[in-house]
C-alpha cells in the first residue's frame, strides 16, 4: 500500500479537472486517505492558458499527449481526450506499448478498438480498464465483469443516453416539442452544439455493445447494433403513450441466445411503474436479467464531470491494489464471435403511429394489410382532427388523421412488410413511426 | 489462469445447494469456461442423507466443518452455515489460521466479528468476501468497497430485507392487515418460523452495520443502529401514505457528518415516485448519496439461493482471479470509531399517529404540545369513526378516534417529548406511532 501510482492525465475537460480537482481537495474519500497514494504528476491538453481553477504547478505540462504517454517514471496513462481514432488512440497504445496502466472513459474507442488494445494490455499484463467509459458513474462495467460472473446475462437494457432521456423526459411532462426541448439541452450544457452522436442513438450504441461484450462474453460488435434515434417522437405519441400506462425511453436492448445476439437502441414504451420507466431527466439506468440474479437494476448519473470522475477514480484505486485483470473478464481470445440476429418475436409488440387519409375505409384496410402480415392487433385509437396530432398543429387541415395500432407479438420485419404493403396501396401520408413495447 | 481454486463448501442449505448446482452445471457462465477453474472437492452439512438433487460423488464428505476447513489441500473455504458465533465462527477462523481464503454469507457474524477476522485475513493476505451478507444478489459491497473509492458518502440507505417488504407492500395493495401478511409470508417461505429477526429489523441494522463501515471508513458498529420493526403499522397508515403520495418502506438510514454516524432502521414514508419508493415485494434496493456521484441507487434480489448464490459466485472468481485485498477497502487499523449520534434535525420531518378521545378540544390540545415543543405542523388529518381505524375496525365504539400529524423538520427528541407530554396530560388512549418521512 505504501507504493505511489504515479499517474499521466491527458486531456483536461470537465471530468479530466473533476478528478484532478478530487484527488488534489484537502478532505479526501477514506479510500484515498488510507488506501493506495495516487499522485497525478503530469497532464496534458489543448489549452494550457484555460482557467481551470487548479494549481497545476506540481504537474508536469505536456502539449503532446503522446510524449506524456511515453514519459518514463509513470505508472498510469489517463485518456479522457475522446474520438474513436486519432490521438486518443496513440495514446493509448503508446502508454501500453511502453508498459504503463491505461484507464479511459472513451467509448468511441473502445467500441472500435476496445478489444485490439485490451489484447495488448492483456499481453503486457497491463490494466486497461474503462468503467466510465458506459453510463458515467454506474459501475455496471464492474458489475457485469466481476459480480456477475456466475450468471449467464440472458439481456441488458438501459437507458444509456442523458440527453435524449433529458428530451424525451420534458416533452413528456410539459408537452413540449422535440426541437424546444433540444434547443433547452443544448442552452443547459447537456446536448452537444452538434447532437446528431447523441440524439441519433450512435452514442448509445456505443455503449450498448461494450456491454453486450461483458454480459455475454462475446466479441464487441457496434456494427451489428440497430440504432434508431429519437427525432421522430412527438408529444402526440407521448400523450398515448401516457394514457396506455406508458413512458418514451430510448432504450438499447442486447439479447443472448445460443450464440446469436441481437443489439438494438430504439424508442421504446416501458411501463410507467416499472423501475426503467421511473428513470427521468439526465439519469442513466442499466438492467441486467440473469439466471440466478434474476433482475438487477443500477441508476444513477450517466454524464457529468464528477461522476464520470467518480468512475475514473475508481478505476485508479482498482489499478493501485492491482485489481485489473483480466480487462474483459476473461480473455481476450475467448470471446465468441455471436451471429447478428435482427428478426425475433417482440412478445411485447409494436406501437405504429399512421399518418391516413380522412375518408371512411381506411382503418379496414389498414387492420386487413397487418391481418395478411399475421400481426393480431391490441388497439386500435384514432383520433380526428386533434390538435395534437403530429405535423398538422392547427387540426384544420382535415386531410391526415393519426391512427395509433399496438400490436401483440410479432417481428419488426412482419410489421415492416405491412408498412410497405400500406404505402404501396396509398394508405399513408407521412411516414408511419414504430416503437417496440416494454410490458 | 490455468490454476484451479479448491473449494470447501460448509452448509448445504438454499444457498449452498445453488452454489453448487451452478459451479456443476453443463452450460456455464462464459467467466466460468473460460475465466479461472474453480471446484468444489469437499463439502460439509448437518445432514449427510438429505435429498438435495445434487450429485456429490465428486466431492469429500465432512459431518464436522470445522475438519473440512482444516483440510490440508484447499485453497477456500465458503462458509453458509450462519448464525454470529459457534460453528461458523471457528470454520472462518480455522480457515484463515490454516491459511485458506475465507468467502461467507454472514451477515450476523459479519456484524459481529467482521473486523476482527477481516484483520485476521489482512494480517495474512487472504481474501475475506463477503458479498452475500447484504442484500443478497445486488453487488453493494463491491460497489462501496471498489467502484465508489473517489467519493465521499454523506448517506446510505436501503430497503434491506425482503420480508418485510413483501409484507408492507401486500398490505398496501391488499389492504390487509399485518399478521395474516406475515402468515402467508411463513407459507410462501420469505419469513421465518420466527420471524422476530426479520420483522424487529435486527436484519436490517446487521446489514446496515457492514454498509456503513464500508460507506464511510468506519468501524462496524451494529450496536449503534437505532431499530424498530414494523409490527405497529396499520392499513390506516398505509392508506394515509398513498393519500398523499408516499409508500412506507423499512428502511435503513446511515449518515456520516464530521465524524459522527446515525444509523437507524425504521418504518418510513418514500414518495411513490422515487426509485426506492417503487420497490415492491421481496425486492432490496440500496441508495448511496456522494459527493462526486450524487446518487446512485442499485435495486435487485435482496434473498434467494440463487440470488445469493450470484454473490458467493462472484466473490469466488474475485478469489481466483486475485481481486480481494483488502477486505474492507482499506486497513482495518485505519477505520475510524465514529460517534454515535441520533439527536439531528430530519428534514423530512415525522408522521404522528395518535389514538385520541373522541371530544371537542383534543385536537387542539394535542397542536399546542406540538407548538410547545416548536414543532411546526405541516397537516393535520382527522377521520371520525372511519372502519379503516386501527384497532377498532368496527368504527362502533366511539371511544377514540385517529389523528393524523404530519410535521415539518425537527428532531426525534422533539417528538418524543411532545409524546409524553399528551401522555401525561391524558390525551393518548394508545401508543402513539411515528415514522419519519422522506421527502
Amino acid at each position: 500500500m505504501e507504493k505511489v501510482l504515479r499517474v499521466g492525465l491527458a486531456g483536461l475537460g470537465t471530468v479530466g479537472a473533476a478528478v484532478l480537482k478530487s484527488l488534489f481537495q484537502n478532505e479526501k474519500s477514506p479510500f484515498f486517505t488510507n488506501g493506495p497514494k495516487i499522485e497525478v504528476v503530469a497532464v496534458s491538453a489543448r489549452d494550457k492558458l484555460k482557467n481551470r481553477d487548479i494549481d497545476l504547478s506540481s504537474c508536469q505540462w505536456f502539449d503532446d499527449p503522446v510524449l506524456l504517454a511515453q514519459r518514463g517514471d509513470l505508472d498510469c496513462i489517463v485518456e479522457l481526450i475522446g474520438g474513436a481514432d486519432g490521438v486518443a488512440y496513440d495514446v493509448i497504445h503508446t502508454a501500453l506499448q511502453s508498459g504503463k496502466h491505461v484507464v479511459t472513459a472513451n467509448k468511441a474507442l473502445l467500441a472500435k478498438h476496445g478489444l485490439e488494445l485490451a489484447q495488448f494490455a492483456e499481453k503486457k499484463g497491463l490494466a486497461f480498464a474503462f468503467e466510465a467509459s458506459v453510463a458515467g458513474g454506474i459501475p455496471i462495467i464492474k458489475t457485469l465483469r466481476e459480480a456477475l460472473t456466475g450468471n449467464r446475462v440472458q439481456r441488458v437494457s438501459g437507458i444509456l443516453n442523458g440527453t435524449c432521456n433529458y428530451i424525451l423526459s420534458r416533452m413528456e411532462l410539459e408537452g413540449l416539442d422535440f426541437n424546444s426541448c433540444l434547443n433547452d439541452a443544448q442552452k443547459l450544457g447537456y446536448a452537444e452544439a452538434d447532437p446528431t452522436f447523441d440524439i441519433e442513438g450512435f452514442d448509445s450504441g456505443h455503449k450498448l455493445s461494450i456491454l453486450s461484450s461483458l454480459a455475454f462474453g462475446t466479441r464487441i460488435d457496434s456494427e451489428g447494433v440497430a440504432v434508431r434515434g429519437i427525432t421522430q417522437i412527438t408529444p402526440f405519441d407521448l400523450k398515448i403513450a401516457n394514457e396506455l400506462g406508458f413512458r418514451v425511453k430510448l432504450l438499447g436492448v442486447s439479447e443472448y441466445l445460443e450464440n446469436s445476439l441481437e443489439q438494438r437502441v430504439q424508442l421504446t414504451m416501458i411501463p410507467k411503474n416499472s423501475v426503467l420507466g421511473g428513470v427521468m431527466g439526465v439519469t442513466n439506468a442499466v438492467m441486467v436479467q440473469a439466471d440466478m440474479i434474476g433482475e438487477l437494476t443500477l441508476v444513477g448519473p450517466g454524464a457529468g464531470g464528477k461522476a464520470t470522475a467518480s468512475a475514473v477514480l475508481g478505476d485508479l484505486v482498482d489499478v493501485a491494489c492491482g485489481r485489473y485483470i483480466p480487462p474483459f473478464g476473461v480473455a481476450i481470445d475467448s470471446l465468441k464471435h455471436a451471429e447478428r440476429v435482427s428478426h425475433r418475436i417482440h412478445g411485447g409488440g409494436f406501437y405504429i403511429r399512421l399518418s391516413v387519409p380522412d375518408r371512411p375505409g381506411v382503418a379496414s384496410k389498414v387492420t386487413q394489410h397487418m391481418a395478411e402480415m399475421d400481426i393480431s392487433l391490441e388497439s386500435i385509437l384514432q383520433r380526428q382532427g386533434t390538435s395534437s396530432m403530429p405535423n398538422d398543429p392547427t387540426g384544420r387541415s382535415g386531410l391526415a388523421v393519426p391512427l395509433i395500432l399496438m400490436t401483440y407479438a410479432t417481428t419488426e420485419e412482419a410489421v415492416s412488410k405491412a408498412l410497405t404493403i400500406m404505402k404501396d396501396d396509398k394508405l399513408l401520408i407521412e411516414e408511419p413511426f414504430v416503437m417496440r413495447v416494454e410490458r
